[in-house]
């Protein structure tokens, strides 16, 4: 992409009403504007960055054997009633009224409506277990959206949706959903600690919370330092079809003590001594075993394999995909700007001339990013008629993890600068290094 | 995807409230579930289909230089009063009243919400033109929702929006997305015809409505004969950074009478004669050319090149992306079934063995699958515990292009079926040579 024929609008100052870092770099980086209160429009370097953290999650969720499948934002009221929760959830679910007086939600979550759906069609235990799961725009009318993305109003979630015969059976299902949740945030580049929760509103006896430790964080978490080393998703490497060693994996997963405020247990921190960690934690992903909540009020039963009915049990698996966005950058940034985890960059590399009037520069830009380009290397190209000085800035800004830059003294000598957004790190070396390093 | 562990509920019988065959056809294929008047989910199988020509859209308009983001589905109220659209729009936009008492629209289109927006950022000459996009979920309040997603309520739109400085300048857009629209459904196989047509609501003076021929089509449409005839989407290659050929093009395209009904003119009919064709038609895509309907009303203005105040100009231009899924099966089915265009088939190849009990058929077909997809050729095996007249007819009713029938005589023999759904020709050959055809 050339900068010159984007839609990039970025800011050079923070716009007041942003209270912390992720927001207020999304807003300056031209990721977002808000169009109403806890509701915004994504410009496209912030989709660009969506895209990339959606397709991590549905990857890590086929991986594991869950379908993708997609359910619609408005729901009917009818769905909630069935399950007893119309009137259990309160204020923030938003619930409209249609033109034939029909009552609709916005659905928050779907566990309701997709339980309905797929008693529609199982009959029996050869049906099950499955697990579905969707990526799509919720809505919960927070009193006080705020924190841009991170608490915002309409949000895009992944959900996913298990159904078992039994308790064993819907364990395995929740490990296999377990090992999914580290290999996804370990791809992002983020430490997402699983942590024993309160089950909430959804309900259960088993839960998980994966949260990331960043100081703008809403919870206050406890846990052992060893959590404190970041992982590669290939450390989470289990054969899921192998029921014991699944679980055995999860246990040796969940044995470094780990808790949010509400599951603190004084006694295990008290054991660590000198290694008890204490943080601000930001929630990404929940995970839940909640039996027969649903299948049971909705009168779900197949048949078993001796015939007599069964009601399925299951848990439901979230992940806060828009939300991710902001928790990223809350782990990943400096004094400059946003510094992007590769795997969920917009674009990899940026080129940036420093005089946008000096022809060797330019052609020697222009030649490294139809060279990029065709190797298939994402590369954006500042093209723009500005300072050299003003281009740095915005690129450090938007936070690309590699910047090629173009000056008619490094031309001259044949050579360009690469920077490595995260270190800081510059190196000069010949254009072929450099393109060969960044094709490599 | 093994069958007999996919979510993917066929139905023998049609149900009784689908009038027309593509919304028989994705019930009873699995395609999606009725949740509320006109809303709808997407099972695995049908997501599968509308990701496929989601993802051709996308491709289409990135070619044409259109840069994608993403807008929210609910909308501040406020953006629609700025225009006077408000009022104006009528009982089909869903009014929304949220917990704090504001006004909210689940949007039914973008133009007011986009321009708003994008006016935001754009200062000078220098940020036009711009084509901005994307593909959102959209809700317009039907009266009498039917048809299936054909007519849905809650539906997939893209909907792209330019901005240029002048009208030879936003001709310029709007001939780019001609000729993308005209890629795009030749990609999935559709003879889509581009007809003048009113404008609407939306307003403006130059306006295509793209239209494939189907007898269950809301619309009565007239054509030049030679619009029988499916072109491939390489016969539209045209410079489209050369606005002369661009236009020069779009004229030939325009050139062989098409018309709607409220656009019919008798004398070039006489003239047309024997060429004449009529039939009803389906509307699949729609191009507007408005001016300054919108960026007037908002007082929008960027610098022009002499530094005086321009008002930007613009159009808009949506394809029903859901309805698609409709449309293409209204087109492409038979008795038995849903007759996929390969470049959206839920998946490319079926197998089936026609006797799950004979162990070397079973062994064959899981070889095949193994192989099949291990070459990235998208494959479903029902592998199911039925009969194999079962089995086939379900392949029938999914419509993958291709099926590899596995039968005990044929695999003694070391021969499998390959049928070819569009035309029911069936091969009988060797395991590698049905192997190295679908791989090729």
């Amino acid at each position: 992409m050339r900068w010159s024929q984007a839609f990039l609008p970025v800011l050079k100052e923070s716009p007041a009403d942003a209270q912390i870092v992720s927001h207020k770099l999304m807003l300056r980086a031209g990721l977002v504007r808000q169009t109403a209160a806890g509701i915004y429009a994504w410009l496209p370097i912030g989709f660009r960055v969506l895209e990339k953290i959606e397709q991590i999650v549905r990857e890590e969720q086929d991986r594991a054997g869950a379908q993708e499948m997609l359910m619609p934002t408005l729901q009917a009221a009818d769905y909630w009633k069935a399950t007893g929760r119309y009137d259990a959830y309160g204020p923030e679910m938003l619930r409209i009224t249609d033109r034939q007086e029909r009552e609709l939600v916005y659905g928050p979550t779907n566990e309701d409506m997709l339980t309905a759906i797929f008693q529609g069609s199982a009959r029996s235990y050869r049906d099950l277990p499955r697990i579905l799961y969707h990526v799509q725009w919720k809505f919960r009318d927070e009193i006080r959206p705020r924190f841009g993305v991170m608490r915002g109003r309409e949000f895009l979630m992944k959900d996913a949706y298990s159904f078992d015969l039994d308790e064993a059976g819907a364990r395995i299902s929740y490990n296999k959903m377990f090992i999914a949740y580290l290999r996804t945030f370990a791809r992002m580049g983020l430490r997402a600690i699983p942590m024993q929760a309160d089950t909430g509103p959804i309900g259960g006896d088993l839960s998980h919370e994966f949260i990331i430790l960043a100081p703008s964080g809403e919870s206050e978490v406890f846990f052992h330092k060893s959590w404190e080393t970041l992982r590669p998703a290939e450390d989470y490497a289990v054969d899921a079809n192998d029921a014991e060693s699944l679980q055995a994996f999860v246990n040796s997963m969940t044995a470094d003590y780990a808790a949010t405020d509400e599951k603190r247990d004084e006694a295990r921190e008290a054991s660590l001594a000198g290694d008890l960690r204490q943080s601000r934690g930001i929630e990404v992903g929940h995970i839940f075993y909640f039996g027969d909540k649903y299948t049971k009020p909705l009168g779900f039963t197949v048949s078993g394999p001796n015939g007599d009915p069964v009601t399925p049990v299951g848990g439901s698996y979230g992940i806060g995909v828009s939300r991710l966005v902001g928790a990223i950058i809350e782990a990943s940034h400096d004094e400059a700007g946003i510094i992007w985890p590769e795997p969920v960059a917009p674009w990899r590399v940026g080129i940036v001339t420093m005089r946008a009037d000096d022809e060797a520069s330019v052609s020697a830009a222009e030649s490294l990013y139809a060279q990029l380009t065709a190797a298939g290397v994402e590369t954006l190209y500042d093209d723009r008629d500005e300072r050299g000085g003003v281009k740095l800035g915005s690129m450090d800004l938007i936070g690309l993890p590699w910047q090629v830059i173009v000056g008619p003294r490094g031309i001259a000598a044949g050579t360009v600068e690469l920077k490595r957004r995260s270190t800081g790190e510059r190196e000069e070396l010949s254009v072929e290094s450099a393109l060969a390093r960044l094709t490599a």
